[in-house]
């Protein structure tokens, strides 16, 4: 029987598989999304980086669903997690879910992503919680490349030629009401920010906010007015483009079920 | 004015050009098959795996690309020679184009394509020619392990369930009639063979015919009987599937011509 104290000190499991499935579909959606541009970039270089910035997401991804396995307790494996889930049982948030669309946009996403993230592992990193910390200390080094990388070009492009700046512009304009939802602590979730195992990710705004303005100023780009902001992909309110990625992405493993490869 | 004797030791700047071109269309026409199972695998290991897989050979169709660029001399770079170039400039061989069908047949084929390249590479890395070497040398560890995956995978579906086995028989049959054309020799690499140059691809037959006798074995699936070879890749003649697989690959480069991002 559990004491009340190693009960504060114990994630409880429930809050912790909430946790981890939101940093894994997170992970799997724009990994997913980075690998849609797999054989389609404008240049085989740049086709490359993305299908590695796809590859360290999707690997994430399985880190955090194998932690979320066994905190649910029900034997369900990475795969039973990514591929069979409907729309509504995803906990991403919206941001990662929306298509691609042009090269500035995958570009600006991808450093609002990872400039968000990369700070949330380094305080994963410090986790008490051992699976916790060593996932962390993997991805931090992952995300330091990603936001690095991006950056580099939402500079290029938005202090670049007409055209790359335009749209630059359309997709800061486009983007920026989904990043509202970095921010948010699910009220499940506060519980382990409380107990110092899951980093808060309301107190990582300022230094996003800094980071974003810093980049944009480079860019020669305004940093959006503020306005209301996108929610409910913790809930599972998605947009419509979510459920059709997944329909794509998970066809094959659903019309094999069972199959022992 | 060149010797008699300096022109037999240098490679001419024509026939190696298209040598390199030949192993740079194989390897990206291949990685890009690869890469369009990104996202669609049946389960996410496996996803992992065959997109690395295909990062490994767009890696090196950018190597050759790179030294075919510079043996011809017209200022054409790698994406000029990836995404510039229509179907019948193409020089790969039409095992590689095929469509990927399913993951045995996926399978099957990497299985084929590297029990060739593994030792092709071993023997390219010899090659007094230093910018050959060097690919050799990197590329043949990549490719003992795409052997080496590919061959675990051909014994485990062919000596498996019902199911795999019946696919793993279909791909054989369907793919062996595409083998002929890995030990093909083009006249205008003869001399570069002739010189020690390039590695002698009809000598690997016999080294690949054991290999695949043994794993199919393993695997036990009976090596096909000999029977009529598809040939004409080499010389620009394919199938119906690389100008489609093409079209797509090239749509987002042609559109973008002479942007500098």
């Amino acid at each position: 029987m559990q004491t009340p104290a190693s009960s504060q000190l114990a994630p409880s499991q429930r809050e912790l598989f909430q946790l981890t499935l939101r940093l894994a579909d997170d992970a799997l959606v724009l990994g997913h999304r980075l690998s849609e541009w797999s054989g389609h970039g404008p240049m085989l270089e740049e086709d490359i980086a993305l299908s590695n910035l796809g590859l360290d997401l999707i690997g994430q991804a399985r880190m955090f669903y194998d932690v979320a396995g066994a905190a649910e307790g029900r034997g369900r494996d990475e795969d039973e997690l990514a591929y069979f889930r409907d729309a509504g049982a995803y906990r991403n948030i919206q941001l990662v879910e929306l298509p691609n669309g042009d090269f500035a946009r995958t570009m600006l996403r991808q450093f609002f992503y990872s400039a968000f993230m990369q700070p949330y592992f380094a305080a994963l990193e410090k986790s008490p919680e051992p699976r916790l910390s060593d996932i962390g200390a993997k991805a931090v080094k992952e995300m330091a490349y990603h936001v690095r990388h991006s950056a580099e070009w939402v500079i290029r492009l938005g202090d670049g030629t007409d055209e790359s700046r335009r749209r630059m512009i359309t997709a800061l304009d486009d983007l920026w009401g989904f990043t509202g939802e970095l921010f948010e602590v699910p009220d499940d979730e506060r519980a382990l920010v409380d107990a110092g195992i899951a980093p808060d990710r309301a107190a990582l705004k300022p230094t996003w906010d800094a980071h974003v303005a810093r980049v944009l100023r480079e860019a020669t780009l305004d940093v959006p007015k503020p306005r209301g902001m996108q929610t409910g992909g913790r809930s599972g309110r998605h947009t419509e483009y979510l459920g059709k990625m997944l329909a794509e992405m998970q066809v094959l493993a659903r019309a094999h079920r069972g199959v022992k490869w």
